[in-house]
């Protein structure tokens, strides 16, 4: 008897009548003779309004206290479909992150699973019951506290609860059918992937594709549990398998690029004529680090005058105000002629494990780009992906030009 | 440095600037030098919305579920609270009844309080920090599972948390200023109690006033809690003291008859011709006491021909078609020549410590209801109080003559 974990989010849970769709799907797997965890967000819309609630009630609010708060909207879901299941004859209980326990770091508002004691659910598993499993929380032991994982955080609950329960699978049931070569709304000829090895999910989820929270995917991969991301508005007698993402040794016909992802969460700061000459990297980069803000690109370009250079790099959005004023402030110590900031780009990506043993994949991106008349402002490489920074007018063509360049096109 | 429990109803927390307004409360009493445990209900609406999907989501749901459910709503209540206090200033922090915590009973929907451990609460009061307490919700020992004490249970938990902390009094904030010697929506000229003692409060609340919850005042009778009932719209700085709950001996200048009291959630029941012989009354209330009927008021009239007799008496309205039902059932067992039934009354009571120690209350009030032509249908009378059971039309009349009788109009 296999052990499977299904995942619903927000959309799949919005109100009753979607709660009772989840019931169906969840049935079709029981009597199809699996041992079902079930693992459910707050109905959408539910967490934002807590999380305004918290900001009404206070800009500076203490980050226990906003746990407590938003982690109710899960346990209302898990309530209400193990009364669903039980209305169609499953034996079903809900389970809060404190009550498996589902242990945490105490890092409120964006916790990590430092362990998950799989006993309790067992014993429900023993009985013929359907565990019904509040994502997106747990549990600090030390202080007794609900912990939350961060938005989205119910995807790492579910692969984290399967690698737990040894669970064949985990399949997260999501408003879309499955992972795209690209987002569809862009590129109508993206097609939908039968299978995506876990590295390159990484990749697509960390350079913009919304489909899966990065830590989920970095724990499927850890632990090696076959993820499905699958529609739950599939008709629950006859549902689209979706798409797997699993280890790359599961996929057979390896494409050189799996994927297109793009952000429009950079800002661009470049820094003129900063001199050149060692610390002067740390000097800028430390100060952000230690303010929490994360650079991604980073360029540098030795000016013609050979003694000074500039430097550019990208930030998240949210905090370019935040890294130009560090930045501004440290600026005698740095020592750099003028700070240049832009948050009109757009960072696009390109994913496929097959880069690893084909060269000049990048290069044939940046003479296409060129062709279409795009700048590219900055680039970074890893094994197994590119980005480019450009202007966020050219972000549909870029996307549609690489799309085609690779053979991503339906056909 | 004295101990103090505040509870917030529903509407006293409805929305964020409301939770505001508690915080100034609460502050007032810190300021005063209090340790203060606040007990708060879910915000208002928010209870019924989430009984509302328990209902969508399965006819007959799990008690269970349907606690783990509506519980979440104090957790909102209980966060936000917290916030709003940090935000002023004040050390906070929010307590779950798992948490505390506050073993109940596993009656789910209606659980009974079986002990609550003030240690962690001590704890922190030990740090200087305001308890913010989810009511109505506990924990069963034994399964680990989310209870809730019933609809206005918040009122059982503050007493309860009172007891447990040795808490100098105990207030409950609520929507009206107090507690007043019959309905001022029916009679204007009703007037705030300084005191009622807990056995006339215990009565009152019984026979319909809505303003606390029974078991709340039962176990501030046990445990001696001074209980006061007072506004949260009062100015926050300088707000009314409300009425005190307590002990009769702190009430020294007590009134014959303290209060009127009316209740529209009673339906009457008449078997006409029952046969007069043993075991009659046990067939008749052994099958509704069976089906968790509460009878209230029983009159028995032997009919003219002396060989039969008539057997009045009322059940909750809720109850009545089940009653009606289970009686027609059992009609050959009984053998009662008709049954009669009546949902359009209603039950007045005037209730006073006073009346143990002066007889002809009762009588004086059935002689001013038969003048202003009010047919008395049942009556039944304790140490301390006497109820009619009368048409419902004339309730209005009825309560504002009883008011004026006992001397309770304000002047």
């Amino acid at each position: 008897m296999a052990r499977l974990v299904m995942k619903f989010g927000g959309t799949s849970v919005a109100n009753i009548e979607r709660i009772k769709n989840v019931a169906q799907h969840v049935k079709r797997e029981v009597d199809a003779g699996h041992q079902v965890a079930v693992v459910v967000s707050a109905m959408s819309g539910k967490t934002n309004e807590l999380v305004g609630w918290c900001k009404d009630a206070s800009r500076l609010y203490d980050n226990r206290e906003y746990d407590t708060v938003v982690a109710s909207g899960e346990q209302v879901t898990s309530g209400l479909l193990a009364i669903a299941l039980q209305d169609i004859g499953y034996k079903a209980r809900s389970w809060q992150g404190w009550q498996i326990p589902i242990l945490t770091s105490d890092a409120h508002g964006s916790a990590r699973i430092a362990g998950i004691d799989g006993k309790n659910l067992d014993e429900g598993f023993a009985h013929g019951e359907v565990a019904v499993i509040s994502g997106f929380q747990g549990v600090h032991e030390a202080t007794g506290r609900i912990t939350t994982l961060g938005r989205g955080g119910s995807d790492t609950s579910a692969v984290a609860i399967a690698a737990a329960i040894k669970a064949e699978r985990c399949d997260i049931y999501t408003d879309v059918d499955g992972v795209y070569t690209t987002d569809p709304r862009i590129v109508p000829k993206a097609r939908r992937l039968d299978k995506v090895a876990f590295e390159e999910m990484l990749e697509m989820a960390s350079l913009g594709a919304k489909v899966l929270q990065v830590r989920s995917v970095e724990l499927a991969m850890v632990h090696n549990v076959r993820t499905y991301v699958r529609s739950s508005f599939d008709d629950p007698a006859n549902p689209q398998a979706g798409t797997l993402i699993c280890d790359e040794e599961e996929i057979v016909e390896q494409q050189i690029v799996t994927g297109i992802a793009y952000s429009k969460d950079e800002a661009q700061i470049t820094l003129r004529r900063v001199a050149d000459k060692p610390g002067v990297a740390a000097a800028i980069f430390v100060p952000l680090a230690d303010a929490n803000i994360n650079v991604d690109m980073i360029i540098q370009v030795v000016s013609d005058d050979t003694t000074t250079t500039d430097i550019t790099f990208t930030v998240p959005t949210a905090d370019f105000e935040r890294a130009r004023a560090i930045l501004e402030s440290s600026r005698d110590k740095i020592a750099y002629q003028s700070l240049q900031g832009a948050t009109d780009v757009v960072k696009v990506s390109a994913i496929g494990i097959g880069m690893r043993s084909h060269a000049g994949v990048a290069a044939k991106a940046f003479k296409a780009l060129a062709e279409k008349g795009i700048n590219i402002r900055a680039i970074t490489t890893s094994e197994i992906k590119f980005s480019v920074l450009i202007d966020a007018a050219y972000t549909e063509l870029a996307v549609r030009t690489l799309h085609s360049l690779y053979g991503l096109d339906r056909t």
